[in-house]
């Protein structure tokens, strides 16, 4: 029941680095990445884990659970060292255990190395066999742990030059965080599918997952990483290799809508105001007479506002959410099956009653929790309840790193909008189509990846594993 | 530093009981109390508990830490019994372990009895010490464990008229649910200080600080407890006691300022509204030349909307809550001290650059917070910040069941307006003046009890325990 | 499963105080009692707790588990204070949980108490109803909380005057230390039944359930506390009130038996040396052709030596116990039946096989492990097995804070020795009879309490709880 | 200071593994498992773990801790298969983390793979570098990712013929079991220093370190595994693989002197028998008057039992354990220096007083603990404190699996005996010479390693990891 409303699409992924030049402490580098993946935590709650490097040692330090849960003060202390590189993650079913919780350390033939990876690699299955052959043995199902594997035929490269072999093997989506003993590095697929930026903090370099990160420890934004771009950061300071070039970028359209913080700047657009333009949209699209605007907090309030903007009717907050959800959860009877909604989200009857109601969300994955909220906000007194989607139907999985359901749940691809809107009890439904997605984000399918909703797949997926 | 932005007033507790006359499973009762309490978390996150009573015997789970935390599936399956009462609490410092945490569980000669509370006695030491005298020992440092032991020297009485004696001498703000092993029982100061309201589920009543907790069991709101009443609930119905009269009420009005949700109903004042209309109220008293509202979220955010609509300047989200902020948190160093804001709060800068912003929060303490967030939006490029806030001057401290700092913390009782506009290094700084909020919230002091601000007590003060 | 090997009666207490006058540092007290009742643990594994006075105030920590789970440096370091009393404790069924774990604490008219407590009066049902007509209230089902509400009956008094008023009304059997803000009472019941003696630590006093603890701390023993006695130790040394003179004496004989640390003296009686004594009177009563002697580790060792020598025959280790057996343990299907024993004991063959065995227990209660060990000595080629209990037939249950078996239960109620010796398998099974048992330690009923074996109760049992 | 009570060598691990043709029941391998760590618990307390295998997929739980913590019903009903293998660990410092726990999965070309290890190759440095220099990396510091690594170069063969493979480049002490997706491997170092053997339950195959294990579960013992024999275990039933040929065995002599159960019988030797033998022979090397003989429990009693059997002095408990010493420990003061002995080990004054004693102890490492004790009997009234060790004294560290004292730290390297004697207090101190050892196992150099006592290493140690 929970599941209903935490049906959204999953991210899996955040990471940060950071190499200190000359660091006040020994634990400051520790001590930043720890902020840094706290204001990550938004993309994966199952565990997180921080590993530094002294310039001759990796030490590690990761468990199940949240940034506040998994790392204290006496972790801190005991994570010495000038580098640093964090991860916070979600998983999908089957393998969330402690073992492939990252970042993941490798002992190879140079010394030791630290990775976190945001992604998902599409040959694996392929890779892993091929490296198997060559005696290779894998001890998580960790793409992660393919990349180490990979990185650890070239060891008489540097590190730079081994990456760039890697990235001819490595099909999908990634941004990675590489630790060495003595170097922060940071790589990201050919199309730039997982975001990835640069930051500078007092003349110290920071990778992060998000902008967002950069603000809470103080950094300043630089530039995002290039797709197929390899950073190396170490005591000479930055260097960027430039390795294969590909026709098109794919930047995830689905960070502008969901995953991303609205306070981040992803491949040089703002995710709010991003959010925001495509509220503004919808508006520009549907012209529905109505008393107010109210959003499904707290993913789908940027584009009420905009829809308010756009539409010029006045925004309420009409639902309220219960800010003290916790992870476990008792199941309520048949009888009480609205309380699970109810325990998460309220009407407040003062806003809703006796009124034509837009209601807006960022996305519609199965519809379970549009039709528990419609529902609430009619025995509250709406009069009218019209909901508004900030996205297009998501009819298709993602297999870059994503969460999705699959096909068959997904509701759009089950009914036609007339039908979902009967099913959710909404007197209408719209979605923003793809063109007007991509017009409110100022860019088409050759900027972004919107597989998702166009089954357009930038990077083939015959050989995906399936898992 | 986290402190700083957890400087508001803090309430003390929260209090549910539910009496079903023929539950369908002998967990319903505890069930439904557990998503009572879960809906009331807001009221206090330091410990949590539930009673129940199956006619005969009464059995309890309590323990620190949060509703999720502390009751679980197999908490609730030993919980049998058709009568149930929760508590989550909030305490003041130093008597905070768990044999303070609630309900209290009882022997007394006429079987078992359990309590919850919120509030403060305000004759304590006095009352601690008759009972003493005449043989009494105190094992938590509660004012609950207090009325129990009066209750228990009328055993000869009716639950009711025991509890009739004792209000003779309870002095302060209380509103009580206490479970024995045949009745629910509610009971509210001769003033009304703190909230307690009666709902009706199938038939079955309820008991609750704030009726959004009925919206979650999906129960009706009848109507609020009044001062001075017994409530008891038993086989044969509802019976309501009316006790000492009161020339006046002193309905708390921080309740409808900061510590209520939104979407509850208290004494016939919807709080959302409530907030909404201090906001339109502080739009009107204040005409300010800007670009945009923006909150302090979230307990701002009505107040904000309100003024939005009082003063057509559009809403928009500048800042941004992390909304994964645990209990435990690790120090910044000194360069770091910004991290703490920024880590709960972030601006969003295509909000702000370049913007003259209104930014509304419900209540200023100590000014801290207040100074960081405006620090931030500067740095963020607001060209202009006024600060609105949505309450009076807080200058004088509760004694009636809140935390608030000491008088020489208030911020209000060391500066002047302007000083403490420049002091956070606001453009303006304009609070809504007391009369303002009695007109916004349709009542005076005669209904109220605005202490806080206006330093009128209800009730003599002069026996205050020092603890 | 676990329970037949656990079979035996349980002591249900330990309790231990210390008075410094002039400790070294502020945790002294603290840490000495934590030496004290680790020494003691074998009385009690279900919880433990120290409490502190400072002379003022009294600090408690307690929870459920063994003294090394429950105390650590941490929480010695905030005991702080010069007087200390520590508890260890086993419960009977049902009311377990952390509530009545001790030591309790009290605020009454003249400040705070703390009691920890040994044994179990025998009229509490009436004692609580009494108070209870008065306004008392009771939180646990404990008898010390009888004791401490009896105590604030006389707030008036001295603590030694309180206590002798309260002894007037407290039948049963009890070890009491009590610590008020600045002294350290101890309290036996009028027959001694459950033990407590004095010990001295350079000048200071110390009062521990044995004295056996004494040497943990380096502190001698000086005497026991006799039947009837009250210690008060504070800043003007030791003082000794005799209260009601009993007839004779009821020292509990399964101490001796079973209960207390080999290396304990308890009234007078070196426990080894009785352990040993009752062997060789058994090895005396009863004349059997074997070729080894061997123990049910470890409570039937120092009986089996004992009997080696009394009979001349050899002692050799048979039976090889497990010592890393925990608390929680998974179940062995019925095939592996037998699995729960050789977890815990398993034979050595080649000690046993082919060997006429004389196996010595310190008792027997349902005769389930009997019969196990019996097989598994059988299994590994023992030639005969005759069985020596080193305590006559238990057939009554204790009411004086001992858990013993209910009476149907018992084997020895239930079966002949003939019968019982067939049952387990025995080729002969004898046990000590009461007289000489009487014999081996010295004394006779006139000064133990040999209920358990004689259904000879020294205190009227007519008014015992049924709990 | 608890150290100087646990400076015994520490055995490094323990090993268990077992093959059901038809289970009762999915979980019964786990279950059996189970017990069977359970009864090898005195081999390691640091972790403990089970993996199984259902013949397509292995199943893994291990954590740090005792097994009973670690393993609960829980755990075992998710362990479902017929094929399961279990571990112990004791580790040396510094690597003990949760990643270190064994046993170890791994995927590999075949499929998965777990390994279980006791033991320590002695060219662990040579074998990485080889290993990485192909590619190989690592994840943790155990052998038995370098053994992984090696089987999965020769993912073309057999499981036996690839170990047969491996076994040529592993050099040192290894006793292995290994869980394939669909067999049940056992291997041991072909001098058979560490210990593996077979056993038989109903037609089931089983592996275990020591015997003991089997009658746990009610197996027979069949035989030892043979120095560089290979043992493998599936459907087809158990088949043995003879590898090299070395010229000697080199069993360690120490597990008969401490490590081992006194109940298992390790390369046809009685473990109990051996000890008493030790014993005996003791007496008959030193003829010292005396009035008893008392052992250091619990590893010194059955030597302590041989030597009054060999002497004809009385065998008496001197010494009392005190059962519940938990891992957790409050460190005494200067002034309590003694306690940390005394909480453990009390000497019973009945027994010691007055008399002249010979202590018994299977082995001495600093020296320290021996001091303590011989001080405590002193205080306690002997009159003579005559030493007497039932192994050589150990100047040699182990290389083999074993945790011993730098050379530095033994006693035995720094004093003569009779400095030794002095330096603890004794009367005298007598160890058994290797000669005296060897008669009394009744076997000498070309069966045993003994060089801890010797310092002739079967196996050049030239290459031996620093770590």
């Amino acid at each position: 029941m929970f599941n209903e409303l935490e049906e959204k699409f999953k991210d899996e992924c955040g990471v940060f680095g950071i190499y200190l030049n000359e660091p006040d402490s020994r634990t400051d580098a520790a001590r930043s990445t720890f902020y840094g993946v706290y204001a990550l935590q938004h993309r994966g709650q199952e565990s997180a884990g921080i590993a530094v490097s002294n310039g001759h040692k990796i030490i590690l330090h990761k468990n199940m659970g949240l940034v506040s849960e998994v790392i204290n003060s006496e972790v801190v202390d005991e994570l010495e060292g000038n580098i640093a590189i964090g991860h916070v993650r979600y998983s999908t079913t089957g393998e969330s255990g402690p073992l492939n919780a990252q970042p993941l350390v490798f002992h190879y033939l140079k010394g030791m190395i630290a990775l976190a990876h945001n992604g998902n690699l599409t040959n694996t299955v392929e890779l892993r066999k091929r490296l198997a052959t060559y005696g290779s043995v894998f001890q998580t199902t960790t793409d992660t742990e393919i990349v180490a594997n990979l990185l650890a035929r070239y060891p008489q490269d540097e590190i730079e030059d081994a990456l760039a072999k890697c990235l001819v093997d490595m099909k999908g989506a990634f941004a990675l965080v590489i630790l060495t003993e003595d170097s922060l590095v940071g790589v990201r697929d050919q199309m730039g599918i997982r975001p990835l930026c640069i930051g500078i903090l007092d003349g110290n370099y920071v990778l992060s997952s998000e902008s967002a990160a950069f603000d809470t420890i103080g950094a300043e934004f630089i530039r995002d990483v290039e797709p197929g771009e390899i950073i190396v950061i170490n005591k000479d300071g930055m260097k960027s290799i430039k390795t294969i070039d590909a026709p098109k970028t794919a930047h995830c359209v689905f960070e502008y809508i969901y995953f991303a913080r609205p306070d981040s700047v992803i491949d040089k657009l703002n995710v709010y105001k991003a959010r925001r333009e495509v509220g503004k949209q919808l508006a520009r699209q549907n012209n529905i007479d109505a008393d107010l605007v109210i959003s499904v907090p707290d993913s789908g309030t940027a584009a009420a506002l905009g829809y308010a903007e756009g539409s010029g009717l006045p925004f309420q907050e009409g639902l309220m959410k219960n800010r003290y959800i916790g992870r476990t959860f008792i199941q309520p009877t048949q009888q009480m099956r609205e309380l699970g909604v109810r325990l998460k989200l309220n009407p407040v009857y003062d806003v809703v009653e006796g009124k034509r109601i837009i209601m807006v969300d960022d996305s519609i994955v199965r519809g379970t929790t549009s039709k528990n909220l419609v529902n609430l906000l009619r025995k509250a007194g709406a009069k009218e309840v019209h909901m508004m989607v900030a996205s297009p139907p998501t009819k298709y999985p993602c297999y870059y790193g994503v969460d999705t359901s699959r096909r068959e749940e997904l509701i759009a691809n089950l009914m036609t909008n007339e039908e979902i809107a009967a099913h959710i009890g909404a007197d209408s439904l719209n979605y923003i189509d793809l063109n007007g997605l991509f017009a409110a984000l100022g860019n088409d399918e050759n900027y972004f990846c919107a597989a998702c909703f166009s089954g357009n797949y930038p990077i083939g997926t015959e050989s995906i594993e399936e898992e």
